[in-house]
């Protein structure tokens, strides 16, 4: 380890010097106009909103180890190919299945009620015939966990926080702890099910999945998300100050080992062929709605914009990778396997972007690259602030799936996208092709071109081997 | 029939002469101050939400035949005696129940999805099993209607025309005829069944239910509705020119005879006692929601409104009777049993109005009066206007409950509702509480409280037997 850090830092010295003599002239005058003219062309283009709908109609649901995953795999291929790639490759991930089962709630007393509820990924089931027991009421996470186990034991817990709506999304981080953790926090109480209000900004009656922590050495309960009317509604009962019993049957259980794939096309550079500047999305997605926003839309976004560098740029100097990540929904599994495969190659990736925010306008550009790349970032800056985008930092950690490749010291971005609207369809039944905005989807592509062309298109090194 | 329609010739042409009689004078000082005071203190009483949220909570769901259905009889009669009404009755209501079974689409071919479905109200079942056919796709009813039967034969019917979102609703009678007669005109053709974009403004994956029109003597098939994210989703798989094919199980069915009720409410009058202004609502729902704009929130409005009018004002001259119907959803019934139990007492019902629109603020008064009521009108739009109020027209229609009574004579008014977001959640399992904003319904209550004190409070009548 000691002395692949020494490599790496006599790398970066080599790739600061780059920069640097680079600084004042970083890209031709013709290379310059030519992004700007297929950025604007970008604004005009619709080939990303063809694809997202091409994925959203002909494969839709495609959570991982389902059927839709295997055609979600076959579509990525022939999509690729047809977006004239130069290298179309499948690389085996490995994954331990979760299958959704039916999913009912109802309240049986005092009041019945037939309640919209979903489970929570990688969850327990319960008994085919479902589970009935109280409600024990928690205004947040923080609650439970300060609860007495004897409070809590043999009752149903449920947790009511409300997610914050916020344009960077920074409500879900405060409120998502209540979905991935109260499963075990209710199992390590006593509790025998647990319910949340879904993580979620929308007031619509299609409860937000999303995983759960799971660890088979750890105690767990079944447990599942309601819709936020739910939620209310159980609230207001509740208030009467009346036992709340409920009835929940969630059947979805582990399901045995499957082997899905990251698939990956290149557009092949040209003079530093094996150097990656690695773009792309997630392939999979939630099963209870089409996964448009999540996350076929960044698939449209980077495809689109890998494939109108080639076809109006042409090869640049290094190699465009847009890789559709496998299984990021419930385990980052893909992630982890190019990661794994890669380890002796990781040097070879520049830098890193993954669009997993939905299909808003894009607003900022975050980074974490060298400091001696901040010529490069601030002429990229010159070309997107026409487009309405503003500079963020250079502590950005990009998306979810370049984490193992990140905290192995690849250089990342972040264009990051108006998430206003985005929790309110982000894991639910409603997130489908209606919630994408054309025009929207084309700006993003068209900052994408301008980040992607850049990066591409010299032989600068971003800096590996940052700290986090 | 003639000699009946003399009599009311006659009590027209004495009611005119009172009308004319209290021209300049109509209401005293006190009673406007009073009137006046009670719309400004309604603007911030939670009464009617109150009310709203209880019917929600406690009772929910109230599909005429189903058990919401006497649950909602036995919460109407206990609210409006813990409200203080003078009388509270119930009246039998037989009607054929017809029963929401299992309901599920799903595309086989070409590319499989689960759609978001429900049946639309008073169809016939699919067999057990369900039924699987070819789509054949119709942009509007009138291109179904104008198919040659062999297109159609054997095929499942799918109409995709979009309703309009407009402030007064009129995008709902324009679309609607497509879940109306759909059902009829498929199995006219030899369809073996139906299925229609949901006629509704919004993008959510909540199919709209309603009725569809029904006659043990006409053929009809199974009928269902699809969100609209799943219409458009069909659509953009038609447009690919492979067969789309679909199973369809819809186990809805009539279900045999069942006696609900009218439960009706009266603050008695003083001098003319047997003399009513009938408000109200309609105590059932559909079964997909809570039922809280369609139609909770018009109990909580007209039930406030007599309750705060007797608390503040005290009784006044006629009888305020609040009518929560039954059955409006799929028959009419409660207010077909009223017009029939009331058939030798027809003129005494003096004025009418249904709150059956949701819960947004009141932008118009409509009349259906004498000219010579206008004066009383014109008062009451004095007191109105600072509510954002404007005077519509004297063709108003009022609600569906009073359509019998209506023709059969009573003058109506309709206190006009911005119906902007009506319909993104009408028949929808998205209609839940968490709809309303209390500051609207309590501009609701004021206007309410308004029209419904001035007209009881005069001995004059408002022209029975005006002409359709």
């Amino acid at each position: 380890m000691h002395s692949s850090k020494i490599m790496w830092l006599l790398l970066l010295v080599s790739h600061f010097t780059q920069a640097h003599q680079a600084d004042g002239s970083l890209y031709s005058d013709d290379f310059l106009k030519q992004t700007k003219a297929l950025r604007d062309r970008a604004l005009d283009d619709d080939l990303a909103y063809r694809i997202t709908e091409s994925l959203t109609t002909e494969v839709g649901a495609r959570l991982a180890g389902s059927p839709g995953d295997a055609k979600a795999v076959a579509w990525a291929q022939e999509k690729f190919k047809e977006l004239g790639f130069d290298r179309v490759v499948i690389e085996p991930v490995k994954l331990t299945r979760w299958t959704r089962g039916e999913e009912t709630a109802a309240v049986i007393a005092p009041y019945p009620h037939q309640l919209a509820v979903t489970a929570l990924g990688r969850t327990l089931p319960t008994p085919e015939s479902g589970l009935t027991g109280e409600l024990i009421h928690f205004n947040t996470l923080a609650e439970l966990e300060a609860a007495e186990p004897s409070e809590v034991k043999g009752k149903i817990t449920f947790i009511s926080n409300r997610m914050e709506r916020h344009q960077d999304g920074s409500g879900y981080g405060k409120a998502v702890g209540a979905r991935s953790k109260t499963a075990q926090v209710t199992a390590a109480k006593g509790g025998i099910a647990a319910i949340i209000r879904s993580i979620g900004t929308d007031d619509n009656r299609t409860p937000h999945t999303g995983a759960a922590q799971y660890d088979e050495a750890i105690a767990s309960v079944p447990a599942g998300a309601v819709s936020n009317p739910d939620a209310d509604l159980l609230v207001n009962m509740l208030k009467r100050d009346q036992p709340v019993v409920l009835n929940l049957k969630l059947t979805s259980h582990w399901d045995g080992e499957y082997t899905s794939h990251n698939v990956i096309g290149d557009m092949l550079g040209t003079s530093q062929k094996e150097q990656f500047i690695v773009i792309g999305c997630h392939l999979d997605s939630w099963d209870l709605g089409t996964g448009a926003i999540d996350d076929a839309s960044g698939c449209g976004i980077t495809m689109a914009a890998a494939k109108l560098i080639n076809e109006h740029i042409g090869p640049l100097k290094k190699t465009i990778r847009v890789v559709l990540w496998a299984n990021e929904e419930y385990g980052l599994s893909g992630a982890k396997a190019y990661h794994q495969a890669q380890k002796n190659n990781l040097t070879n990736h520049i830098l890193g972007g993954e669009s997993d925010f939905g299909a808003g306008e894009i607003y900022a550009l975050g980074t974490r690259v060298a400091a001696e790349s901040m010529p490069i970032i601030n002429q990229m800056m010159t070309l997107l602030r026409p487009l309405g985008i503003k500079y963020s930092n250079n502590q950005s950690s990009s998306g979810a799936d370049l984490i193992p490749l990140r905290q192995a010291g690849m250089a990342v971005f972040s264009l990051r996208q108006d998430g206003t609207d985005y929790f309110d369809y982000h894991h639910t039944a409603n997130d489908t092709l209606d919630k994408i905005d054309p025009k929207a989807l084309a700006q993003n592509v068209a900052a994408w071109v301008v980040v992607t062309a850049m990066a591409a298109n010299t032989e600068h090194d971003f800096g590996f081997g940052l700290k986090e």
